[in-house]
């Protein structure tokens, strides 16, 4: 940060923590992140690494710009002072398009409605507005923002979605996995023992507490066993300079275990990145289940069950242990994102 | 650069100008790049954008930190007193391992011989000894620096450099394409005019003059004819911070064109980038010629000749003009050098 106004607006902390001032005046085209996650879900956190990547390596000519999710509203005046006929603005990926999480559903719709003049992108999402009359009124005020936007895209990341969004806007909308699949890291060679559970504790969580209990008593009989979540307790924000430190410290935990059991979508895409065998259990509407089959059924190390019956969870443990594990190449599948960056 | 002095020794420019000077001594595992070039070879600037593209994308727990070319003797004192036992040392790839750069073959020994004790790779290199008294004196000399290091792997980027390095050093010897074409960059928008000649002004250069005369006459008969060279001459050093400018202006331009001629093979491998049709000429060593038969050849808008012919010439012209770019994925050629950095 080498100036502390921009044209006459002081700078703030959050937008563009990624970039020097004068990246935010270059003649460079801009792509403009929003929605950058400072929350401790390393799920969120490694998609805003990966879309920062995707955009860097695949248009190293664009200037990638983050606004932090604290920092919104700020963030959108300042963008506007700056933003040109050409540029792009993003709104980050995840799990939180819908009811369930409105602080984030609200910054969505002000960004998409703040610049509806502009080419605008709502990254690989899944999307959930409950059946409820709070889900319905959400639901309607979404399509009221989104709608003010001619110029807006949307991502599914999974098929489930791919209906409810086509369902719900008159929008744009395209199909890719995850972000954090377009990632192509080395895992980290580090020995590995035990079983590490890596459960939800939030709205979404559908596993019963009585058959968790009764897992980890069962794998404790044979080998460590340790409980954990991808959302961090140990700090209460973690921002864009430290994201990587956290995700790297994710995947080395994963990659260090013998055995993945858990009920996050991104607990089972790091442990396909570091090659870990991995049981998936379901969420409250599916959205791993649905990123399973839609694009990874085919990982012999990888399973995916709604069952709760210990003896078969056995069988397919035993499974995933004796996998050689194999890969799969999704690079291709992005190509539709790569097809809107480009035009 | 936050600080002024490491370990007792004052920071130097051209040492470390990617990172900040507490990336130097924290914990992470370090890989360092000699030799990263200042002069204003730009496929020698791809080179080094793409390694270090290479190690943050696949490694991005290492610390990557490059020395420049002309800090390479301060460099290796200031290495000498951060480095660590499990630390990677690299000199950058190329097309200069041989008897025709010596200033870069003296660096490559010095730094090859200075890290003895730690792992230590010449990154994807062509490799031309002249077989000359001179050739023959300069070989000897590079086979005693390089044996002094019994921890050192050299990466041959063609069959022809995987023999010569095979005959000529005791040293592991892994075969990986150019390190350029491990990049994934969608080419800009850009509308095409004209045709660009882009020739060696150098040592290596062997296309007759009176024909590439002829040539641009012919073409200059139906469209516009420009010629440059990948060497740029309005600069006289590109340092780090300016590398990928300069690399995407070259891109920019030829992704402009409608056919590219030339003797350069990142010319060949910068039209490949932009799905730039392009016929190539040899250089005085067969870089770009090995390069393309090992590599490319199922290219449909590249083609490789060595006559000098001009009928001949123009119906492959025609044919290259009429393709419908494809696509190769050289990704799983880089696998050894994945698992040399992962080791």
């Amino acid at each position: 940060m080498n100036e502390q106004t921009i044209k006459g607006t002081k700078r703030v902390k959050g937008v563009a923590p990624n970039v020097d001032a004068d990246a935010l005046l270059n003649d460079k085209r801009k792509v403009f992140l929003f929605g950058s996650p400072s929350y401790t879900n390393i799920g969120d956190q490694a998609i805003a690494y990966a879309e920062e990547k995707f955009i860097r390596n695949h248009f190293p000519y664009y200037e990638y710009i983050e606004i932090m999710d604290y920092a919104t509203d700020a963030g959108i005046e300042i963008v506007k002072k700056i933003i040109h006929e050409n540029d792009i603005v993003c709104f980050t990926g995840g799990g939180n398009l819908g009811s369930l999480y409105l602080d984030i559903e609200e910054d969505r719709r002000k960004v998409f409605a703040a610049f509806k003049d502009y080419k605008t992108i709502s990254l690989p999402q899944s999307v959930h507005f409950e059946d409820t009359e709070k889900g319905i009124l959400e639901k309607r005020k979404s399509q009221d923002a989104y709608h003010q936007n001619p110029n807006l895209t949307l991502v599914a990341r999974e098929s489930q979605t791919l209906e409810r969004l086509k369902n719900t806007f008159d929008s744009k909308v395209i199909y890719t996995p995850d972000m954090v699949l377009s990632l192509d890291i080395v895992p980290r060679e580090i020995e590995r023992e035990g079983v590490l559970f890596i459960l939800r504790a939030d709205k979404e969580k559908v596993t019963d507490e009585d058959f968790i209990s009764e897992l980890m008593r069962w794998a404790g009989e044979t080998t460590t066993v340790e409980r954990t979540d991808t959302v961090l307790s140990e700090v209460e924000t973690i921002d864009y300079e430290d994201r990587e430190k956290y995700f790297m410290k994710m995947l080395d935990r994963i990659r260090s275990k013998k055995l993945i059991i858990t009920d996050r979508l991104h607990a089972m895409i790091f442990s396909i990145i570091t090659k870990t065998p991995c049981l998936v259990f379901g969420n409250s509407y599916g959205k791993a289940k649905h990123s399973y089959t839609d694009w990874l059924e085919e990982l012999n190390f990888i399973e995916y069950t709604d069952k709760q019956d210990i003896d078969e969870l056995e069988q397919m443990i035993e499974r995933l242990l004796k996998a050689e594990p194999n890969d799969i190449d999704l690079s291709d599948d992005f190509e539709p994102l790569k097809e809107f960056f480009k035009g």
